[in-house]
């Protein structure tokens, strides 16, 4: 009944030799339906939620209570009481959060009051229907962070102003959610992110000349850098896509933005603004020696690997989201490609992603030079 | 028997709600679809081939009538003979083009040579099975400009040093045309055009408020450029996607780049480097007002439109790939879109676009900063 | 008594051989003069102030009412009235500015009450002792375009928001005026202007070849803008300094700034932010073609000459502080240098520079990137 | 008889109050005075020369033997010898130098051949008339760090191509030297030079809140660098001029570099080029986290101090034209003055800086974006 893409693929594959006719027109309908796909508003019950904060800030674990509370309380989906929710499992014992005063409520909320830990997170992503994150944009990389293999939809409150990826207003929780769970749905964005893996030079006695192991992999939903770290020297970083050499990178370093990313460190060492939707690598160099270099926006489809040559004076040091710091000597390097996982990000509606830039950017409110007369 | 993305479209217009699940494979679906598109190669029979070149430059004239005669007398798909030729029309009665000598060769060429006009290329663009250009990148956006409608695969030679689209040497034509015509087939690079249509207020006595007319329309390979013109005052252009308007900019003016003219006036403006076969439309502000406007990619799933706003100061002038001039006043505009007539140049094969950026660039070469000791 | 520097000059001229040791004794100490004579204050009695705003602002109006007579009747130096104060001539018959009703109010306002034009600005800078500004920084502008040769200080007053050149709050101009006419004394910056000549061709009937005429000439407080206009073609401008060429600039145009314009158009264009006080031409290219030509800033002792090559594929447009639109066909060419006739302002004390800069650029307010977690 | 500044600085001390008409005088006459000097050339007789070059390559020290003969053995200034030759003390026993070699052609060499040491540099800089340098631009940052205090004229050798700061042709060495230790004397550029000196906050047990302890202290000809160092952070460094906070600066680091370290590491972080006869002082920000933070050129009056805040979550680390790399604490800081030791380079004559950065970037001779037609 619906799309069988694996239909289509294996009609691809069969049909040796295209003709460029039909070329123009495969690619069109491609295009096409992308383009529907992101228009797709998913309906489903939402029966387990999540809720992630920083368990730290108290203001924030009060406001958690509250939305747990209303959660938990408000009939759904045609039963007389709420829904599963998941806290983080450091409120347990919250005095702040007093999970034994919410449990006093009524005594379902016993089985629907439940905790996650970063270890459920990781083997039983599927548990969660929907993750709200209640903090700013780095509480939304830290939900990334937790969910390294499948994503639930992600929506993410903020509570002052809104942030790049913060786009739903907390003062209007009951509103948004409602409606997300009613019969409005939720439309997603399903941002891009890149698997990076370590991979070392075995440097164990008797390895083979070339041999490597396999080391840390990380998803992130931000950036890859790779930067020369302590070292005076500037790096000198080998550039390989689908296993060819494409240029020696000579600069501090070098970021590697999903369009997601390229509001964050990008945008510092001069990248462009790259819409979500796009599928593409946004690579950026940090301080190039040579000046026309210019930040490059690469097909999602590239294998990306980043070596530091062998006879490099220095070691160059990657982090994954702005975490990690491993040092990567001389032979070692890391792989890149866009990731099986993506992170779906509940969309609010409109343009949204020009109105988050605008207003963190602070266009046309100013920041601007010298007026003429 | 073949690829049925008609079918595609409506089994995703059937299935109304989506569940995530099935999102995230479709999605993941139809970017393989799209990735194995691009690497197809077309192997289909050139018995039609257009030679585009600058008439007047004495140089080029000689070195196509090389390539014609060797085109004609080369027997090729079973035959003794070659293949038709279309040149320029303005050669017909040229000197050192010398058709007559030419035809004296081999009596068969007296049908085989043929000529073509502006005109044949806008109503028969499907009489070209190939079209060759000799020159530079310049040669090859004149090619665009020629079919403002379906467009046939373009290779382009160059003479000298290899450009940004010219990407095949010259002096090794045998060698790829044989190759090419032959068993390796080619596979083109789909790059998009954006078709910008431009519309003038109604200025006629009686007419309707608001009410605009169609005015001009072309399909650019590089860039729309809209600027303040002779004009000393600063533009405001009101930026509308989908109809909702994103943004007003305030600079010298904005380029909407393709990825095929991230290379040319978007570069020069601060843009980035855009791989051609991402589908993106790249806004590079020039000179902007707001120091924190900088160039966005934006999904070219988006209908723009770029207003001159009914109160503004000034009007803008618009041309597209660098012709054009066509002047602006208040609340005229242009729209834009990507192009269903996209432009399909022939490939060389390996990593040949970061090769021609490095190459023409000078990435390594120099142009780097002092070094330290 | 005072300080000779035509005396110091003649040592140096006369001083044939510098070793090194005096060289680098005197090259310091000129230093330390300049860095003194920065910070000295001037005391002088200001019998005539001379106010310039927008005439058709009605508001500006009224405010420069407000402001004239409070001068005109605020007893100052030993006198039991004020001082002298000159309006627009434009303002003598304004109703809104009414000159009858402010002459009733005091007899002797009759011979104090003067009107300056553009010819006397020109004709006699020395009868105004300071001039006050009310508006934005286009009132400056507008100022430094009045007073082509010598210049009174000036003293600029915004509105709302404090802009790069109106440093004083018009809400406290009692206070401020008290003070800068009374012990506090003024302290000026020197801000450099360029002397701008356009030289054209002799194109008339039997001129010799080579002969040039000259043409228009403009003090610019901001910045000469040399472009293509309305050509579609890259201006190709040949620079020389002190009659040699330096290199030939291929871009839309160039700006040629003073560190006073550096906060206008070349910041849009990517220039440097720079400090009124450093005797530097700032050169900032627009869309340069060479990716490594970057903004330079050159000394003010050079020689500027800027021309459109005899052989070039179009003219090119210059304009003074965003006025004029000067046509520069083949050949001819503009020569820029350091004034003799420098605009003083009347500084306000502190590091107004780096705060006016921070304000309008609204450092640490935004206009940030995503902050990481 | 000569130029007699303290004089002059005396006058303008006595000078109270200056009229608005001598302040313009005044500084019109300090300009020109500077301008003047620039243009003087020194003649003295060059008795002592010192060489400079890395003595762990081979082909240089064979080179600096050739030109050490040389000058030990060409007759000047009336006698029939050379002059005293002081090559690096590492050379003494070098085979390659071969000293014993170099004495048996001339038994006087014996005297005239002497060996300086960093201690030599440090104690007696007063003995080298000349100091000549064999290399690249790093063998003059190098010489720049031996002369902590005075610096004796620089002439610098390039071996292949010229850079920038290696001015004159190792193959025409002899041409060069005749002339400048002849009849022609050599122009000196005085290259501005910091005084960078590290202060830290006294955290001995008893001491003073507040009391900090001076450290470490630099002459840097190209640049002072703050940033992050291995920290994942970014930095928030306080910048203080003249006592007074101008602004928080929030980024990976900052740069001060003097106009001769425009041409380094601050033009890949985006500075302008700076002429090095501009007294300024160069901020260029590495990757702001407020975009409209744009590079800034100060007055090289102005003492400036750089704090880590007491408050700041990182520490930051600072490195001295490359070198270095110490950690500041919080509250620990650094400031720079323009030093009274500038670093005086012998000039070639001409535009050789335009010249200098045009070769060495490349300019014209492409790193270009395509061109259109």
């Amino acid at each position: 009944d619906a799309v069988n893409i694996d239909k289509v693929l294996e009609d691809v594959a069969d049909d040796e030799w295209l003709s460029h006719s039909r070329l123009m027109h495969t690619a069109t309908g491609v295009r096409e339906v992308s383009k529907q796909l992101q228009r797709r508003p998913i309906r489903r019950a939402v029966r387990n939620i999540m809720i992630v904060t920083r368990a730290r800030d108290n203001k924030l674990v009060y406001l958690t209570r509250e939305l747990a509370q209303w959660l938990l309380a408000t009939p759904r989906y045609g039963r007389d009481v709420g829904i599963n929710v998941y806290v983080d499992a450091k409120l347990r014992t919250s005095k702040r959060f007093d999970a034994p005063g919410l449990l006093e409520r009524d005594s379902r909320f016993q089985d629907m009051l439940k905790y996650w830990t970063p270890d459920l997170c990781w083997t039983s992503p599927e548990k969660f229907d929907l993750v709200l994150t209640l903090g700013g944009d780095g509480t939304v990389l830290f939900t990334s962070w937790l969910f390294q293999r499948v994503v639930p939809p992600i929506l993410s409150f903020a509570l002052g102003s809104l942030g790049f990826l913060t786009n739903f207003e907390f003062d209007k929780y009951k509103d948004h959610l409602d409606r997300i769970m009613g019969d409005g749905g939720m439309r997603v964005n399903l941002r891009m992110r890149f698997t990076c893996t370590v991979w070392r030079v075995d440097r164990s006695p008797g390895a083979e000349r070339g041999a490597v192991e396999e080391g840390e992999q990380f998803e992130v939903l931000n950036e890859l850098v790779i930067d020369r770290g302590p070292s005076p020297y500037v790096s000198n970083l080998e550039l390989y896509g689908d296993n060819e050499l494409l240029t020696v990178v000579q600069a501090d370093g070098c970021i590697f933005s999903t369009p997601t990313g390229s509001t964050a460190y990008s945008l510092s060492a001069g990248g462009s603004l790259i819409h979500p939707s796009i599928p593409a690598i946004l690579l950026t160099p940090i301080c190039p020696h040579t000046l026309s270099f210019r930040p490059m926006v690469l097909s999602d489809t590239l294998a990306l690997r980043i070596a530091v040559p062998a006879a490099s004076r220095s070691t160059a040091y990657c982090s994954f989201d702005g975490k990690g710091r491993i040092e990567l000597k001389q032979g070692d390097y890391v792989t890149l490609e866009a990731s099986q996982y993506p992170f779906p990000t509940v969309m609010r509606g409109g343009n949204e992603w020009v109105e988050s830039v605008q207003r963190a950017l602070r266009w046309n409110v100013r920041g601007a030079v010298q007026k003429g007369w």
